[in-house]
């Protein structure tokens, strides 16, 4: 029986960057065969990066990547990594544009798998870019018969894992760019674990990790055996080559041709010796990892420190500046930036009015305090003074000029110092439209935007919680969490002015918006008629506000991104089946 | 052979506005039978308007949807109305969402079809949204055999029109939400002329009118006989019901049971007497009407006008502000709306600050006056004046306060007073990034965001031209169509100084963005190679300030709209294949 020591690269990508990609994959394998691994596999197109989305419309592009894969399996035999086993996504083009795994050894490319099944929808736009793929591939390599399958096909039942069951294949690989939703990683296992019996085969499932844009991408890479037993499995958010020793079955002799009637079965085999990995007596056993789950608010803190962190890195950026209100919002932001970026590089601006209260001055210096981020007050008053003498302005635009007067001064300092804005509103605020357009919605990325109120909340308190874990001060100041939310745009205003209770307003919110449930399906679950119809009518307004936030990272099934895309031009009323 | 009057329903609906749109259905449908047809057909998604996006995810949408077609078949039996056959597109939902076509008739659905080629390219998504249908499906109505298609259907080879001919069906009804794009309408006609030689029957192309945000529909509905002959053609933008009489192929006593392997063919009969329209006496011949076709600026023009009074009307507004500085693209954007909605509707701010010169006041007080557009100065100094000093600030940040300060004065008038605030940039700007995030970029809706600036030039000479068509003045000052373009955020600075010559650029601009070409195709075509790096680089890196533009009227084959999805965080660099 032949034993293989697979590396699982769960590596950090960035889109378009097709050179520093594929340098990234020469070093892992470089590390990888210095461990002694005998294959190695990365996520789905880690040479493009994931979702490249409408570069793969680009002929040019296209080219490129096809040329970045020879050079890649050129430069591995050129360092003497040619007898490592390299499997590695791309973007490939025979005619048609494919989403593909290749698998690389000795400086060839000795067989390509085009993804079968293409998801279209939450954020997915696969059949947009793609053509299928038909074909079942099989590698035979070190005496062992490796089924290729690229991150979909996992999900599909009748797909290429039952034809990998009926091809009596050694070990499958998936490679993966599955981003990151709340509780997903406690589906994937299960899938794995039926899969893996479903194919009679070890499987390989490799995640990436980072973020692109809205997405985070949580990893969770593991290696499940056929009866379940989970014998790798990577910490998530954590970027590294993880090893695991296994025993797998030797290819059949005679190998069935034809696995009915379903699929064409393509067969290739490497150059390397047959016996070769039998005798493992050279290397010392490796103990592979089995990473803990970790807790919910734990996850989710994961995910908005990774999306926040490789959105200012990835587009160049080194550090960002915010408005702290002394709210909870703005302190919850400024925690994960400094835990994203370092306290040192978070730029926090208080922006007085003449309604802001003392407290909201005194926590946020407290907030900056405790993260070492910079602290500067500046008051707004001449500032909304000026507008509202020129154009003689009262009530709702005077309010609004408040907001705008604010995003254009954090605007003003990004020009001047080069910092990223962050815009710190949470998901409640902008699923029933409480912002204002161009004033506190100004900003280049937005870490909470997908986190509803009662969350931020739970998130600040565990953080503060957890703050001893890292032996310092609990990062955000009692005062604002514990004080009722209020926009301070006049005076005495309070978010219940105008909301529902924030644990009854999410609590609809999730039905409404996460849920897709309609109007008189949330009534009959016990929510107030009124309150549902009411909170649904803001919903169904507030498109247009929602579109012109900026992106964030995504941790539920529905956020306010690329996963929805709803008409802003809509009469459709939910309310209105209310009754019905 | 039976003679048929046929009414084709060219009309403009709303996404979401399910009673509106069926009574909409129910008045055109009075006019139809009072005018002697014997059958009305309506656009695809009549009932729901197209597209309705994320509404299709919605189980509520989907049974509000076929409840509505059920209470439209009621209602049309109650008008007295059932013998008139009513063809109208909506959402059906028989356990998958489907793009349907209900043939109603005497208040009952004889027969629903549903679309078998779903368009997942372009703005179209709608392989996330519906299961494609894949049965034939045939009424038989006053003695002739219609088959029913939709849309995408018509651009298939192989497709049902082939199996209409196979049916010897006697016309082919193909209902539409096809949106315009330039030159489009050019490729319809001979399209339709191939596919009506294929189904050896007349075939009736009924397309909606009017626009959903960024998308514009422009009609150009008609009905073209097997040889080709057009025998009804309706004007492009026009809001009405057509008609026309046509001989047509009386139904086979025997039809083909089966068709091929390829398609379930489905056939119904309506209980109208088989013989009526042979005798023919009882009606006026209609002439038919066959539309000219109009030249491109017309066409353009009508589209950015059609986008612009849909957007303002359907989203409950009724008058636009803007800000005129004197140059050409506020003029343009003016004159566009005061086309649409009245010129008393249109608010002009000329915003100047101490860098504006004297021609960009008198030049837009000119364009107001001609308009009959209201018009106030509001000088920003003293707004810019406070910015600079609390924030001490020079350079680019300095000149980007400008334009925000002028951001948000439009926005506090556009909360003042209630008018949608319109930007004026256009698209060769905005493909380079040539704008001010929050600044200039401020609006609900951008009507020229899909125009080179060289056909801005062009479209404001052809205005002026026509002028005389309506007996009034050319709207379009001429000093605002002759003088350099410049931003005037800094003394003496012209586009020029940052930018190549427009008609070069646009030229780049046409091949980079709307034909996905590469650099090196681009300049293997001709070009300067160093100015093709740079305005790939440019616009390469502009993502994310495209993404914070509001939506405007797509007119291209690649608008910086839902048609073009582009990654931010993004290294790729076409330019780097340059020399390749």
């Amino acid at each position: 029986m032949p034993s293989l020591r697979l590396a699982l690269a769960q590596v950090n990508y960035t889109v378009g960057d097709l050179a520093g990609n594929a340098a990234m994959v020469l070093e892992r394998t470089k590390a990888a065969a210095a461990a002694g691994a005998h294959l190695i596999a990365f996520p789905e197109m880690t040479l493009t990066g994931y979702p490249p989305e409408d570069l793969v419309l680009r002929a040019s592009f296209r080219r490129a990547s096809q040329q970045a894969l020879r050079t890649l399996a050129a430069d591995l035999q050129a360092a003497g990594l040619g007898e490592t086993a390299v499997l590695v996504g791309y973007l490939d083009d025979d005619g048609a544009a494919r989403n593909a795994l290749a698998f690389v050894h000795r400086g060839t490319v000795v067989a390509r798998y085009f993804k079968h099944h293409l998801p279209n929808y939450g954020v997915f736009d696969e059949r947009r870019y793609f053509t299928s793929g038909s074909t079942f591939v099989v590698v035979r390599h070190l005496g062992v018969d490796i089924a290729l399958t690229i991150c979909e096909d996992v999900w599909q039942d009748g797909g290429p894992f039952a034809v990998a069951g009926a091809a009596g294949v050694g070990l499958v690989v998936n490679i993966n760019g599955s981003p990151y939703e709340r509780d997903k990683d406690d589906s994937r296992l299960p899938l794995l674990q039926r899969r893996a019996a479903e194919a009679g085969a070890p499987v390989l499932y490799v995640n990436t990790v980072g973020a692109q844009d809205e997405l985070v991408f949580d990893g969770d890479s593991m290696l499940v055996r056929p009866n379940g037993e989970v014998a790798l499995r990577a910490p998530q958010y954590v970027e590294d080559v993880y090893y695991a020793d296994i025993d797998l079955a030797a290819a059949p002799a005679d190998p069935p041709l034809s696995v009915g009637a379903a699929m064409t079965v393509q067969r290739f085999a490497t150059q390397a010796p047959s016996a070769l990995p039998t005798a493992r007596d050279a290397v010392t056993p490796i103990a592979a990892q089995v990473a803990p789950r970790t807790p919910d608010c734990a996850e989710v803190w994961g995910a908005l420190v990774t999306g926040l962190r490789d959105y200012v890195r990835k587009n160049g950026f080194r550090s960002v500046t915010l408005g702290l209100s002394g709210g909870i919002d703005s302190a919850v932001v400024a925690a994960i930036a400094a835990d994203a970026i370092g306290g040192e590089n978070v730029h926090g601006v208080s922006l007085p009015s003449s309604y802001s209260s003392e407290h909201s001055k005194t926590d946020a210096a407290d907030l900056a305090e405790r993260l070492g981020a910079s602290y500067r007050v500046v008051p707004i008053a001449p500032m909304v003074d000026a507008f509202v003498s020129a154009l003689a302005l009262s009530g709702l635009a005077e309010e609004n000029v408040q907001a705008r007067v604010r995003g254009t001064t954090l605007m003003a300092i990004s020009n001047a110092e080069g910092h990223l804005v962050l815009a710190t509103g949470n998901k409640s605020e902008l699923a029933v439209g409480y912002s204002t357009i161009y004033g506190d919605a100004v900003g280049g990325f937005a870490p909470i935007k997908d986190v509803p109120k009662t969350l931020v909340w739970e998130l600040a308190r565990w953080r503060n919680e957890h703050a001893s874990d890292t032996g310092r001060r609990p990062p955000i100041p009692e005062n604002s969490i514990g004080k009722p939310p209020s926009a301070e745009l006049r005076p005495g205003q309070l978010d219940t002015d105008s909301l529902p209770d924030y644990a009854i307003l999410d609590a609809v919110l999730e039905r409404y918006v996460d849920g897709d449930q309609g109007v008189a399906e949330i009534v009959a679950a016990g929510f107030d008629a009124e309150l549902v119809v009411r909170v649904a009518a803001l919903v169904d307004r507030a498109e247009w506000k929602r579109r012109q936030y900026p992106p964030g990272p995504k941790i539920s099934f529905k956020s306010f991104g690329k996963d929805r895309r709803l008409p802003i031009t809509n009469r459709w009323r939910d309310e209105q089946t209310g009754g019905q």
